[in-house]
């Protein structure tokens, strides 16, 4: 008897405060699945990435490139249908995502089942919901409601360990030569931005070219 | 009788030296023509642009992102065919974009017929056989080769009016919010990147969403 092996899942890569990320969330799993694979998800950061190893700027702080991706992020809302609220833009407050990514993190290792349905909430309160994901007590409330056991979570908060898994994934992600969000590597291939799931899509229909 | 108005262009801003605006250039004719537009080729310094205005680094400079960029338009060319040469990567020499530039502009002004063949001339050749474009003299070579009148030319390099259109060119496509190489404008609607070149297509079908 032989055993096909399993595929390597698609790798998804995404900081919780793009709004890129969020809308490459909404349709990753379902491209996947089409393709027999399953979505692996991992929450980086930007703020590392972008700012301290590239030295570059937050993209809305970026002369021209900002309003452009303000634009381009609403023209695909528009086009998907999608409502983000608040909308982007001046009104809307930016959560530090270092909490977010601590609880993904250690969710992963502890109680991984839960780790991408978690994810999932936290996006939606933060890009549909007008909720400040930034506090570890609202993340942490957040995971509950998904069934997440509070006081082991609370736990690898105090500990530092939910920081330092949170640390040794975006090493990782950087190591893998992952630099913005949405990015996503199929059998080693990398594929940056929303814009790229097309072409990602076609790599995994022809195994390549 | 009425008359027709005839359609606005698209706009195609692109950098003699990036090689995506290079890849976007062989494409962008077809595209416009299909929806009943001219492209009306505009070039640009990213140099100014990303290095000046947006305060940035040139992309293969830029960690992480560099690599990035050039697998990515390796494997665009092979999915399309197309052969650069020498290869992108390590042995090329970057030839300075102004003379280049400078003509292009010259062209628009004087003899406009022959600005976009000169262009796509200037393009083959610093993309696809190894010349380095960056001297005036190259350049004038090239133009002549396209039955430019090469003392004409030569007189607006000479008296500085061909580095005063550059310059106002620049200028005005930071106004229009052009930033990088490809860009396109198609009526007031700014589309970045190679990638963008299908979703520009759908909006020149639909006249936008």
């Amino acid at each position: 008897m032989t055993v096909e092996p399993r595929p390597e899942p698609v790798f998804f890569y995404f900081d919780f405060i793009s709004p890129f990320g969020f809308l490459a969330s909404l349709r990753v799993d379902a491209l996947a699945a089409k393709y027999g694979r399953e979505a692996d998800w991992r929450s980086m950061l930007t703020g590392i990435s972008v700012l301290k190893v590239m030295g570059l700027k937050p993209i809305p702080e970026t002369p021209l490139k900002g309003p452009y991706a303000q634009r381009d992020a609403e023209r695909y809302c528009r086009r998907h249908g999608i409502v983000l609220s608040p909308p982007l833009g001046s009104g809307r407050v930016q959560s530090r995502p270092l909490a977010a990514g601590r609880a993904f993190h250690w969710l992963r290792r502890h109680d991984p089942e839960r780790a991408k349905p978690v994810a999932k909430r936290l996006l939606r309160a933060y890009w549909q919901e007008g909720v400040d994901i930034g506090a570890p007590e609202t993340v942490m409330a957040i995971a509950a409601s998904e069934g997440v056991d509070g006081a082991a979570l609370g736990a690898g908060f105090d500990n530092g360990e939910a920081a330092l898994l949170l640390r040794a994934a975006v090493d990782e992600s950087l190591e893998a030569g992952v630099f913005g969000s949405p990015f996503f590597i199929v059998d080693g291939e990398p594929f940056f931005g929303l814009e790229k799931m097309e072409l990602m899509e076609e790599w995994l229909e022809k195994g390549g070219w």
